[in-house]
Formats: C-alpha cells, structure tokens, sequence
C-alpha cells in the first residue's frame, strides 16, 4: 500500500508578502519622511509595486541567483526592493552606509552585483563605490529623484508591467547577503537563505519570542541594511502586522511622534536608541501609551536603563541575544518569563541549539553556571560563509561565535564578553566586559573599553578608555570602583581619555582601531 | 564567487523532544489516572524512556517506514510511544477505540501494521483487532499489565538500552497514519510527514494562534487516537510547556480536579467538554483560577456556552476549525482579535491559504462576504490519501474540504455547513445546519439533524430527527422557531423524535446512519 502525502509548500519568502496581502491588505508599512510626514501603503499595494520592481529589474538582465546590492535606510522603497529581488530568486547584498567607500567597494566587488538600488541621499557614496568595483554597476535611486549617473527607480516602477511571478526556485536558494561588521576580525560574507529566513521568521511570531500579532504595529530602528533588521520585514507581513520605518532618524524625538503617530504596540531597536527615546520624554514630557513592548539587542543593556524603560513607559523589555550569521536571532527573553534581567537574553526556541565549550571548542563537562565559548547550531545559522570552501563550523556542526557566556539554570543564556576581546596577563584571563560594566555604570561616563596592551612582562596588561561626559573625573575615581568587584591584577594599568570613543559601522565600540592605536609596548 | 550556505537542519519531530529534554527538563507531561491520582515525568526522562521504546521497536523488526498501530487513550505511555515509533522514522497509526473492531480491523489491514501498542483496558477490543488483519500482529499492553495473548511494554522498556539514536531519516518521510470519521463517507487514511507536523507545530506556537509558551500548562482532552490530539503532544514540548492528559476521564468533575491540581493554563477540547465543566463548577461551585483560554473545536461552538464560559470562568475562549486532513488545525481565532464571536473560526496563519468555490471547485469572484464551498491549500494539508494513486488535490492545488463556509471582510472564517448535507429540493439547495442551528437552541432539544429524504415530487425534503432532553415538545413548538429565520420551503415535512442520536466515533452526529435509516421515502 503505497504512503499518501501532504502538499508541498515551499518555504520562500514572497509567501510572507503574498499571505499579507490576501489576508491583510488594510494592514501595511509606514514611512518616516524627513519632513515630519508619514507615508503609507496597504500590503496588498506594496506587493503589486515589489513585483513591478522584479520586472524592471529582469529588464536589467537580472535573474535567478544574482547578487543585488542596496545602500538605504529602512523605508518602504527599500521594502519593495527587498520582496521584488528575493521573489525572483535573486540575491540582495545590503551594504552598511556608515562604512567606508573603501570597504563598501570591496564587498560589493566580492558579491559581483551589478545593480546597486540607493537611497538618493547616499548617492555620493553610492557612485564611489561603482567606481571601485571591477563590475559596470546600474544605479538605481530610490526615495529621491535620478541623479547624475542614477535613474529613479519610481518612474521605471510605473512603466512596468504587472504580475511578475515570484517564488519557482527551491527553498534552499540563497535570498540576502550580509558581510559581518569586522569590529574584531575581517569582514565575513553571510549568505541567507528562504528557508533558513522563513523559519527563522516563525520564531519572530512565537508567543514565547517577539510575539508579533496581526494586532500590533512594529516600529523597526534596527537597520535594513545590516542583519535583515532582525527580520521583522519578514515577520511583520507574516503575522498580518503593521510594520513602522522610521527614515534615517533615529533621535527620541522623532520617534516619539512616529510612535504616538501611527500607534506602534512593539518597538525593536538597540538600548542606545530607547535612552535617546526616554531623555526625550523626560525632558519634553508626553507619554507612548500605545507602546506595550521594546525589544533590545545588539548590546548589553544597562540594568539601570531597562527599569527606567519600563517604569516611565509602562512598557515590557525583551532582551535579546544574535549575531549577522544567525540571521541574525539567536535568543529572545519572553514576555511572559516572570523573572526577567538585562544580564539575559532568554531562552533559546525550537530550532536554536546552545552549547559552552572550552577555548578547543569541547563542550564543558558542566552546561550551566558555569562561563565557556558560546557554539550554536540551527536551522538559520551560517554553515559556511560567503566564498568559502571550508566550513564555519565543526565536526559535529557547531558555529563557535566568539562570544563568551554562561547559561543559567532556567536555560537562559548570560552573554559575558567576547573571546577575541580577552586578556592574556601573565598566564592567566582577564575578561575586559566585566571591567567595562563596572566603568561603564558611573554617572560621569559616556563609553569605556579595555583592551591588551603589550607588556615585556606579562605578555599582556589591560588598559581602559574612556569617554566622558563631562572632564575632570580622576583616574583613581575612575578605578576605585573596579576594587572587590574584580580581582586586582586585573585593574587596568593606565587609563586613556578621549574626546570620542571610535566606533565601527554597527554602532559598536571599534577595538580593532583601540588596539592598533593603544595596543603596542607602552612607550 | 561560490555562495556561503545555512546550516542543514531537518524538520523532524524528534526535535521537539529533545529541545524540551534540554532546555525544559523540569517540564513534562502529567497524567490522571483513573484512581485520582496524577503521574508526572519530566522531558528528559521522557525521552530517555521513549528511545527504550524505540529500542524494543527495533528488536522486534519495526524499521523505516514500517507502521505501528496505537490504541489508547491520552497517557505518558502514549506519548512515549508515538516518539519512539515517530522518532526512528516509523509511522505511527493511531486507532479510534470508539470505532467498532470491524471498521479498526479494516483499517489495519490496510496499514499492514505488525505491531499494536494498546491501553490494558481495550484489551479485548486489541485481540479482536488482531484477529480480523490478515497479517500477524505483535500485542503490547501499556498503562496495564501483560494479558493473555499480550505482553506489557513497561517491563521490555526496563531491559532495552539506552540511547536510541533517533532522525537521520528525509524530513518528508511519513510519521503517522489517521483514518478519517467517515461522517459522510468512506474513511480515508491521511498520512501525516515529519516536515508537515514540524511546521503545523510552529503554528501552535504563534502569538496569534494557541500561543503556547514555555510558562504554559496546556490540558489535552482532544484524543490522541484522533487527528494527533491537534498535535498538542508536539507542540508542547516544543514550547517546552507542561502538558496535562486526562487519561479516559473528561467528565466535569475529573477535569476541574485536574486543572486545579495542575495549575493548567490553556485547556483544548470540543465545546461539549466544556459544557461538562461548567456545569460541574455551577453544581458544586469552586473555581479554576489557573485557566486563562479554552480552545474549542471539532463541532459549532454555541454562542451562549462560549459567553458563559467567558464570564464564570473569566478565560478567553478561542474558537478553531480544521479537519484530519489539515493535521488537523485549519485556523483558529487569535485570543489578541478584539472581536471574538462563536460563529468565527479566525484567520488563516501564514501557511494556510483558504478559498471559496462554486460547486465544481471554480473560485468565486468575490472572496468575502459571501458562502462558497471552502477549499485549503498549505504546508499541513493533504495532497493524497493513504494507498491512492491520484491526488486529493485539484489542478491548482487546492483541497475541497468537503465544508461550506463564508469568510468576512477581516478574513475570519465562519463554517456554514457541510456540503455533503446539503439537500436538494425543487431543484434548490437547503442548508441542514442553518436549521440545525436553530432547532438546537431551543433548551427542550438535546440534539437536532436535519437530513433529505427522497420525495418523488421534489427529488428530496428536509426532515427534522431530535434527541429531547425531556419529552413533550410538540412537533409545532419544534417548527415554529424556524419561521422567519429561513424559507418557509425549507422548514421540515417531518419531525423524527429519538432516544439517542446516533453518533460516529468522533462524537459527531452520524448522519451516513441517519440517511439509511430515515432517508428512503415515506412510507
């Protein structure tokens, strides 16, 4: 008697677009403009532009398995743009704006793209990197007008035709390309797929994860162009959600009114962004009452500022935990956890594998309580990065992330520093994120880092960098605090004051320029 | 330039469990026994046990593919065995104990399975099975001793050894085997696959759905031998929940103990269930603080239980559609709709695409708004029966559910009747439940079908057949509700007074027993 079967349903990601439409056409995306307005479109709407973006860009010779590259911020254009060249099997390489011509240049030689669709505010940097690459590269301007060398996209989109048809390739197809932020190491190139993005969004909808609902709006200040912006372009028309862009600006004002504008219930962003937002509500008063969750990543988020957050506003903060090769979720602390701490980032869901290790990467005899390197292993974590033959991860498939961690007795994981960023001080570790969160936590300091600093006798000595609010605190002051909370030898030998604490593209702290800069023999 | 890839990642059920045996060891299934007293294991242990199983499997000649035939009720033991067969690649066939030993004994012919795993009480009915296969059939007894002809499980689990190593099969390979009711047909075997249940899973635990979160105590009254208990076995522990299984007892008064003693937060099972509780809780008083939502599903869910329900019990009551051929969730009203209504069953989650169609399966023009005969399409749905050759799908891949129903400008579904009910009259369709409907209103009337019955004049005529809660009612009072509220053609020739509507084994009137017996012409 032979098996019957169920249907098969590929799991692409213009199924996300196309139930949103269908189910949620009155449900859609809204922009921020520069001039206080915001625009909006109906899912239903934003698919028919998306698949007229498709055949402009298959009137370019694009087609299955090419790279597309994009230089913007998160509007609704870049939306299109995303749906209309992963729907077509292609691939889109989204390049970061805060990094160099230079770099931008190099990845986007690598990724061979020979489209480059721009915010037309970017269009200085976007044509330097036209001329660094060996490819002849198309410039296409979005959310602005053509610009020397640059067509606009929009009058194209109205000459196209309509119903381009999407999907047709297998789930394992490649959908986005993202290079690593290279704070620690050379830029790594991460290829996504539908599949591992389409279950990946699933877990964005989990009751126990974002818990995104048809019923909520999501404000979404992680960029588009790095890490999917987490992925909630995904899983906002995957749950029939409203989905909030907020332009280029990311200040407490601005998202404030965007906030109070359009209603957002959930709002997802680095702990930077949700400071900006409470100084400003401080200050100026009003209130977010719609506002029901912030969920934070990208950072470690200060203790202090996650009770402020959720005192003033009333609302839920979800930590979170991911990286770009895990697309970029890892963990997120439920909603519904009643012991939630900024020190966790949650629990890992279905799909999400966790293990500590030692430096060799064997697995710890003890998983809990107990710090070693984080490995993970899943259904939307790099195997291989971008132009590699070798594998990224071991024998047994596990992805070593480089991050430190320890994970407590509830599962939930505690990220504790990054491996790169240890100290070698006679023999022995120091581990500068601990002596960074003490630092970090006086009222008179803006940002600290400590690096290695090379020693003829230790082999290495933690120094520490600061930037500070405002001059005049001491280096005793500075240092005091660190006594009985670590081991003395671990006490930074200098401190270093400076006017700003280099950052790299993502927004994080820069230790590979700290340590070409700082990092020689003391002289 | 090669492209970098994503880990590879299965969809196999055998995840769920080991993620709950990691990550929520301390969770588990409890399970009342018919003494009162409650069994409890924890997840790891779980699994340890149940690769013992797999391992007395092995030894005794099951391998891939080979099915397994289950029948019992929901148990710890179950549960255990449906991951050993499902996890080394089996396929598990669950019987219907309220089905007679003919029916079952047809149906296990067909899968040809060699082994019955059954509940010590259904012993006889177990024999009788085996008796009527032609293929010899292995018999093991769980939740009871060993009986004449059988042997019981728990000791060969005691001996068998540990670590059975489980997956490494095709994520599309089958996992479990259901027969459908056979209501208004033949029953049909639906073969459910790894990848199908994985993602059917995913769905439970969506915000929008059940939202099963790892916090949760989800109580299981939906039988296991009967379209996967709506596959709470499997999501529970891949939201790493507590599952709660009543064992044979859902009266009332067992299932208020039992959520008290639990703590049980989500309680599933058809509207009747809960009819039970509520009017134990209205009888005897006491209350079921714990309980936040019941899901209902598998019969109409009358509006004046779902409001009493809401307002003595203080819980959200989610209303649900799906069918053995949807694994078996279809859709199921979001607890975050403000507009919640018994006659709803929600909207679909990405994944599950519905349509209405004309009689011959043409779409209608207008989707909303409008009744149409239903049709699904998506990653859980069958597209062909157990041993038939062609498929259950028509060209465009949609499956006719065989329902009739109305989707509204929200897009919730709302099920209007069965299309095989239909009755024919004059050349003109009249819908048996809108009349059921409103028969089963009345407080006299237990239990209302309305059936044709050929008339040489008019080809057929509806006739009313009543279960009374007490007798008295007249024909007339019976009748008289229905003017105004449809046709007068449509109101029946006859009324049909009887001690006990029949009912198939899914606790659903039995209407293919109603038309032979009724449904000749008056004599």
């Amino acid at each position: 008697m032979i098996d019957g079967a169920m249907q098969p349903f590929a799991l692409t990601l213009d199924k996300f677009l196309a139930h949103a439409a269908k189910w949620r056409p009155d449900a859609g995306v809204a922009t921020a403009r520069d001039d206080g307005r915001v625009e909006k479109i109906g899912y239903g709407e934003l698919m028919a532009r998306s698949r007229r973006v498709s055949a402009v860009l298959a009137g370019l010779g694009v087609s299955l398995g090419d790279k597309v590259a994009t230089l913007a911020w998160n509007t609704q254009a870049h939306v299109e743009a995303w749906f209309a060249v992963m729907g077509m099997g292609s691939v889109c390489h989204t390049l970061n704006p805060r990094l160099t011509p230079e770099h931008l240049g190099a990845m986007a030689a690598r990724s061979g793209a020979r489209v480059l669709i721009f915010s037309a505010d970017l269009a200085d940097l976007a044509r330097r990197i036209a001329q660094l690459v060996p490819q002849e590269v198309r410039l296409l301007a979005i959310d602005g007008p053509a610009l020397e060398g640059a067509e606009a996209l929009e009058p194209l989109i109205a000459d196209a035709p309509d119903g381009f048809a999407w999907g047709e390739f297998p789930e394992t197809a490649p959908c986005g390309l993202c290079f690593t932020s290279g704070t620690t190491g050379a830029p790594k190139g991460v290829t996504y797929t539908h599949r591992a993005s389409y279950l990946h969004t699933l877990r964005a909808l989990q009751a126990d994860s974002m818990a995104i609902t048809g019923a909520d709006t999501v404000l979404a200040v992680v960029p588009m162009f790095h890490a999917n912006a987490w992925g909630l372009p995904f899983a906002t028309p995957a749950a029939g959600a409203n989905l909030v862009l907020p332009g280029r600006n990311a200040d407490g004002a601005s998202l404030a009114r965007l906030i109070r504008a359009e209603g957002v219930t959930i709002a997802v962003g680095v702990p930077t962004v949700w400071l900006g937002l409470l100084e400003h509500l401080e200050a100026e008063g009003g209130e977010v009452p719609s506002l029901k969750r912030i969920v934070v990543g990208g950072a470690p988020m200060p203790p202090a500022l996650m009770e402020r957050l959720e005192r003033r506003l009333g609302v839920i903060v979800q930590t979170s935990w991911g990286m770009t090769e895990l697309s970029p979720s890892g963990t997120v602390a439920s909603a519904h956890d009643p012991v939630r701490s900024a020190g966790l980032s949650g629990r890992p869901a279905v799909g999400v594998d966790l293990m500590v290790a030692d430096a060799e990467g064997r697995p710890l005899a003890q998983q809990r309580n107990i710090e070693g390197h984080l490995h993970v292993r899943g259904a939307a974590v790099v195997e291989r990065y971008f132009g590699e033959a070798e594998p990224a991860t071991n024998a047994e498939g596990w992805f070593a992330t480089g991050d430190l961690a320890r994970i407590d007795e509830a599962g939930n994981l505690a990220i504790t520093g990054r491996a790169k960023d240890l100290i070698k001080s006679g023999g022995e570790w120091i581990n500068p994120a601990e002596i960074e969160a003490v630092v970090s936590a006086l009222p008179e300091v803006s940002l600290a880092a400590v690096i290695g600093r090379q020693d003829p006798k230790w082999g290495e000595r933690p120094i520490l960098l600061v930037e500070l609010r405002e001059p005049g605190a001491s280096d005793a002051a500075l240092l005091a605090p660190l006594e009985g909370k670590v081991a003395s030898w671990w006490i930074p030998d200098e401190v270093v004051r400076l006017d700003a604490m280099p950052l790299a593209a993502t927004g994080k702290i820069d230790k590979l320029r700290l340590r070409a800069e700082f990092g020689g023999v003391a002289t």
